[in-house]
């Protein structure tokens, strides 16, 4: 394990709390147009249309179009749905970055500070460059460079969202060290060589505690604290 | 020009003294193997070789390669050259990544950190992402996000590749302040809508002093502390 170079990061459930902090927004946003919804099930609705609608871009259904536009269109689908009206294009473009003003887990930035001293950071999330440079600005999180979908035009699982990160870096698969809260995407980046650490981020979808995967991922643990601890950064 | 929100860089010149510092890199790799050249002039004529290789990809006279693979070619052609024989791959791979190992002038980290502040720090540069990356980690850039030839597979001064950076940051073009040492650099950014930032470095190509150009750029500048004043940061 003394040959990892970079570690590459998912960022939505991993680094940041998408969903309190996208409820947060879609109140502070909604509320003051009388709309009295649960906020953390209109986080949860929203989230559900994100798998679906990269699929279509991954199976070629369409061309590759960045997180943003299809949080905007999920966001058009979800308002119909739950007949929210009367919002204007400027509102709904500023909801649609509620993703770009989500906060880190609390372990997340004292964590990428240690771990940066001694590795490349790289994001590579499903999110687009905007998103990640605001998000990174907003809630300091210390990145070296933004990777992920926008700049390999593939989004993960796909493979090549996982060998263009790699090869960016100059470095083979294995100096790589994939991070993420969910097992399929690191079980996607094994599949292409990468190392894998579990981090464990038990009420990413709520109070209902998640269980540990039972992978046999390089790293698990409970934090980024943890890992950096791991890896003697 | 309160509206300005990035700052995008071209690093070779502006950022980074590459002469002396490829000068140092070729006198390391080669005065081992028996060579003593003039190290400066060895670093000149490579230099000489990346505007000619840069300009066959933007007229499509070859499919977009990164700029390593250029520096590599070109050593390859500068060493026939110079008739310098018995480098192993892993030793012409090394001189390679000289460019990777350059020093910024003495301003630079501390300009940038004051800026860092109040703007997003973009590379805009025709380096490659791990350059950029390993550039930055070994002199302590901080920047926000690497952009530049390889995520736009374009390279300046071709429109798309300035295109592509303000689109990528979601920005207006009049959002964003291109900084370099180059005037040609400068003009095309401002074709393309970008503002435009002079710094003066000089010495960028020896002792001879370089005169400031006569453009009406937004801001001339001498080094990146007198950017940080001028723009408030």
């Amino acid at each position: 394990m003394t040959d990892i170079r970079a570690l590459t990061f998912d960022v939505f459930g991993t680094v940041v709390d998408w969903r309190t902090g996208v409820a947060r927004e879609a109140a502070a946003v909604l509320g003051p147009k009388g709309q009295a919804l649960d906020w953390l099930a209109f986080a949860d609705r929203w989230r559900a249309q994100y798998a679906p609608a990269m699929e279509r871009v991954s199976r070629g259904q369409r061309p590759f179009v960045i997180l943003d536009e299809m949080h905007w269109e999920n966001l058009l689908e979800l308002l119909r749905q739950e007949r929210i009206e009367g919002l204007s294009d400027a509102e709904i473009e500023d909801l649609t970055h509620a993703w770009h003003r989500l906060d880190p887990w609390p372990d997340v930035v004292d964590g990428l500070t240690r771990l940066k001293r001694r590795f490349v950071l790289a994001t590579l999330s499903n999110g687009n460059i905007a998103l990640m440079v605001n998000m990174a600005k907003r809630a300091g999180l210390p990145w070296d460079v933004i990777l992920g979908a926008e700049v390999a035009r593939a989004y993960k699982p796909t493979p090549l969202a996982y060998d263009f990160a790699a090869s960016a870096l100059q470095l083979a698969p294995a100096q790589c060290l994939m991070v993420a809260a969910h097992p399929a995407d690191l079980r996607a980046a094994a599949e292409r060589g990468f190392r894998t650490a579990y981090v464990h981020r038990p009420h990413e979808f709520g109070a209902a505690e998640m269980p540990w995967p039972t992978d046999g991922f390089d790293y698990k643990v409970g934090n980024f604290l943890e890992l950096a601890d791991k890896l003697g950064a």
